[in-house]
């Protein structure tokens, strides 16, 4: 049992808000039509940095002790992480270090490296990024900052949540459904524990690509299953094996199952939301759309909110796809 | 001397706010410490229809009588305005005939269809919209809705900036300068009005596609003065002749002066707006953004205001630019 609650996310809300972005909520009519549904997007894709992960980072690294901040920190991570631990480590004058696969995205390494923070590539085939961190924390003695499974990095990620709940509750609106992008299950285990405590009868469904849908294996199993790692997804910043042990506790809580997605339903949905909603998204930032757009859930008749979590897409795959659909 | 104010905005808010999307005003810390200002974007282009245009055209029609109403209306346009016209009409149940070029992007063209009009191509190198329009409202009895020259187009374009203005006070914020697209000069007739009286001391510049800036060089004139139309750009929606004669009355007023942007400025600039805002802006929509980026006025230590108007661009287009940057 897990006490994590909402005002753990009320107290991170009052940390981090001059360092974030309050990111907008918009509908399209035209997508409201196609789904029959009525739809809000949640753009974290317009988050500083690119991604939510800024929410979260900040709130774990705003709370290190003075001597903590002198030692410095070390993270490792696909992309989105990385830039968040990279920028908020900047903004607090704190020394980073971060272990990065060497085929992320570019535009990840790039602006990991415009942060200031220094970059340690590995090889994902055959290195264990969590070992590569733990020895530089442990030798370095720097502070790990995990990139999910920690409740302050998941209050961050819920803030998120509560900017949803409150536009919501001003615009009138009450919604049924709540699909969210999950990886290691950081940003839906925080702003599904808002959602849920607003709007008590709302259902939570984690969405993940195709062969990497720990979470709903997990949630089906009622206990921690790591995925088969048979396979590649474009989804980069979802390729997390197994639900966190702090996440996954207030997960099995919040959430109502699983979906999963394809790569070539995740890029047709980002030709879709660059032609329909003007806006620039990455793979892992779309899957929660793609479920929506590719029917995997009856949503007739619904008030539905979608995550959008991240736009750190290199910018030649991303006109690529489009050449595709 | 022209009687335009304020209060023609409040109203038409009041009647539109049902029908269009606030949209957000955002920023970049890196485009802040790239333009060493402080710049807010305001984000048309995730405007219903892809474009600010729906607030001036909603204010316009909601406001028929009941028997002009069932005579239906007729428009012409390169593209945004014809949207934003049918799209009102549908939603209003008016029937709607649009007079489009007929090179005008195929995505203006689609939508325009999609949302039930009647479309009447053109040949603009040979034929004249403004009479052809006129010929259709004389012969079938239709409602011409002009595209900026009437002060309920204006008032409702001008919607736009009474929602900036009302987030920017939110925000504590004062703003020195302000960065806006220029055509016909609708958008920024109506929005430097409400900035103007708000923040008196706010200059407000248009920006026009090189060899189209007849705003700029009426300006200087202090008289109508149409452009030379001796070449091509690839703004598809900033191409008017010559001012109109009630835009460019309240434009003399309110306007500091004109800066223009090259093609080649403009699709850099969509690149970069798609890296660093994760949006999909079109060629229009990013003059202003064009000028700010390619230092046309000294912004140091500023805090501006950049409208970015629209969205619809043709998806190849659009990942084509990407190529060339």
């Amino acid at each position: 049992m897990i006490n994590f609650n909402f005002s753990q996310i009320d107290e991170a809300y009052q940390r981090i808000q001059p360092f974030i972005v309050k990111t907008p909520l918009i509908y399209s009519e035209y997508l409201n039509n196609i789904t029959k549904a009525k739809v809000f997007f949640k753009l974290e894709n317009l988050q500083r940095t690119g991604s939510f992960k800024l929410r979260g980072a900040t709130n774990k690294i705003i709370q290190l002790t003075l001597e903590e901040k002198k030692r410095g920190v070390v993270a490792y991570s696909s992309g989105n992480h990385a830039q968040a631990v990279a920028y908020a480590s900047k903004l607090l004058g704190i020394n980073a270090k971060i272990v990065m696969p060497k085929n992320a995205p570019l535009i990840k390494i790039d602006n990991t490296k415009k942060y200031g923070a220094e970059i340690i590539l590995y090889d994902p085939t055959s290195e264990n990024r969590e070992k590569i961190g733990e020895q530089i924390a442990n030798i370095e003695k720097r502070i790990l900052i995990k990139p999910y499974d920690d409740e302050n990095i998941i209050a961050g990620q819920g803030t998120s949540g509560k900017e949803i709940v409150e536009e919501l509750i001003n615009l009138g609106e009450k919604p049924d459904l709540y699909l969210c992008c999950c990886g290691g299950g950081g940003l839906i285990a925080g702003t599904s524990t808002y959602m849920k405590h607003k709007f008590k009868n709302i259902k939570c469904y984690a969405v993940e690509p195709k062969n990497f849908n720990d979470t709903q294996i997990s949630l089906i199993n009622n206990n921690i299953t790591p995925n088969k790692k048979l396979s590649y997804s474009i989804c980069d910043a979802l390729l997390a094996e197994q639900p966190g042990d702090v996440t996954f506790a207030i997960n099995k809580q919040n959430l109502s199952g699983g979906l999963t997605v394809s790569d070539d339903e995740v890029k047709q949905t980002i030709v879709e939301l660059a032609e329909n909603l003007k806006i620039v998204v990455e793979p892992g930032g779309a899957v929660a759309a793609a479920a929506l757009l590719n029917n995997k859930i009856d949503v007739k008749d619904q008030t539905i909110v979608v995550m959008i979590s991240g736009g750190n897409i290199d910018s030649e795959f991303f006109y690529n796809i489009s050449k595709e659909f």
